[in-house]
């Protein structure tokens, strides 16, 4: 089975990336692997993944690669850097950066494929570790209307909701959308449950009144009860929304925008990441906060 | 029917009061009505409802007197004022506030009442106009617990979700965490939007691929499609949420309490209702992004 069908492959194989190549493994496409840590990739290669010693490798073989890395820096070198997929892609071939990244790095990887005649999409994700390991990604697509066609197929093996939302770029400045929206109800939940454990009420009981009406969120409903229970366990690392704040306050100021709450949640995450917590989950906003309460409480 | 139940008062008959007294009116109470625009009235009195011309001429006939005013102002002339309902409640009734009030007039209310031999509690409720109509209020209450139980049937028949969540104040407090999530979540709809439109989206594409996920909320889900709209008519008047805000903060620094993010929401809904929009929903807020980027757009 497969042997009919393109070859495919992923470079970067953390949390997210392992479950949605496993996915397109599954749907019974060849796939070629690469990632910095050779280890991670030693499930994917049970299953019949091919080890491929650099993206430049990878892309020989390859119609469509697919790349999940950590950093824009990361994403910048992995398509101009030595050995990049820019220089070594074939032809006519489409690269797909699923990495949550800047939106002018999608538009420049974009325009330099063009000139070597291969096609470029941004599609970061959303819906986390759970959502990637389900199948059930939203993917935010930036590209061109006719290569987001040629590749929608195949991001619907790894998420349930596809939408192409502009050209290049595009679905990277949707997924600033969303990461505002996410730190601002997060930090929404951190204070409103920090001022109900103040005011000695029983913040799971004011969770009971106010979490399925006009206050209600996914991060109240989701993280105040981790908080609560002390559960700090990344879903979604500090460090990585921190990264996705800086790029979106960057991006904002690009457009001559002035959008105060992201520019106070970026504050407040770098904080928490210079505190140490960055290798924790998002929820662990909490910990600044109880530490401030229970400051004012000895004043 | 009903003349073997005790009477109701109701004092304040806006939207929110209207319907909460017709509740109670066609659950078969007897009701005593007081409100400052007697028109406001007219649909009550029309089925049953009695006229009286103050708190205290009301408050004489009552076993339980509910109020549902605008401001800690009225509500504090309501309680103490000349004719107000501390100095003229029958002894053993119950005086029940369910305007969105500070916490420490709760409390004040609440000894006053005990010193009297009077019974009060704080009711603040969530929901809006359409919760109200149709018997689904969210009610957060604070007061001893015996008089919770007295009251706690009578609620039910306005509200659907009846939780008390501690002593005097504890409502008004609950009912403050709930605010700030909204003014949190609400902010951050609008800069997902602002960010997404200035970026050359469509935010209506964007909300479909951002609002089912963990950046969603009732706010974005809700108030995100009529800020796109152009429809501000309120649900939730601006210049009430802003009042809100007001309180939340003060009661946050009597706690010692830093909460930057309620700090900020405070000032962008003082400067809403600056710029003449406190009498428009609190979704009105997108206008004044929509300037500033627009302003930017020109430089």
């Amino acid at each position: 089975m497969g042997s009919a069908k393109d070859a495919i492959g992923f470079v970067g194989l953390g949390v997210m990336g392992s479950s949605m190549a496993g996915h397109l493994l599954k749907a019974g496409y060849p796939l070629r692997v690469y990632t910095r840590t050779e280890a991670k990739a030693a499930a994917l290669l049970g299953a019949g993944a091919v080890w491929r010693e650099s993206p430049a490798a990878l892309a020989h073989e390859c119609k469509y690669v697919f790349t999940m890395v950590g950093y824009p820096k990361d994403v910048e070198e992995i398509y101009f850097g030595p050995k990049g997929l820019i220089e070594n892609a074939r032809p006519g071939s489409y690269l797909v950066d699923c990495t949550t990244s800047r939106p002018d790095l999608a538009a420049r990887i974009s325009a330099a494929a063009a000139a070597r005649g291969l096609a470029a999409l941004d599609a970061p994700v959303s819906g986390g570790d759970v959502g990637a390991r389900n199948a059930k990604l939203t993917v935010m697509v930036g590209g061109a209307e006719g290569d987001f066609e040629a590749v929608k197929g195949l991001l619907g093996v790894m998420g349930s909701t596809v939408i192409r939302q502009g050209g290049p770029g595009a679905g990277q400045h949707t997924k600033m959308a969303n990461q505002i929206a996410i730190a601002a109800n997060l930090a929404g939940a951190v204070e409103a449950i920090t001022y109900a454990a103040a005011a000695g009420l029983d913040p799971r009981t004011v969770l009971a009144s106010i979490g399925s009406g006009s206050a209600g969120s996914w991060q109240l409903n989701s993280m105040a009860p981790r908080m609560l229970d002390g559960d700090f366990a990344p879903g979604f690392y500090a460090k990585h929304l921190l990264k996705d704040l800086g790029i979106a306050l960057d991006s904002a100021r690009a457009m001559n925008l002035d959008l105060p709450l992201l520019g106070l949640a970026e504050k407040l995450f770098a904080k928490l990441c210079d505190a140490g917590y960055g290798d924790e989950g998002t929820q662990a906003l909490y910990l600044m906060y109880e530490k401030r309460s229970a400051a004012g409480a000895e004043n």
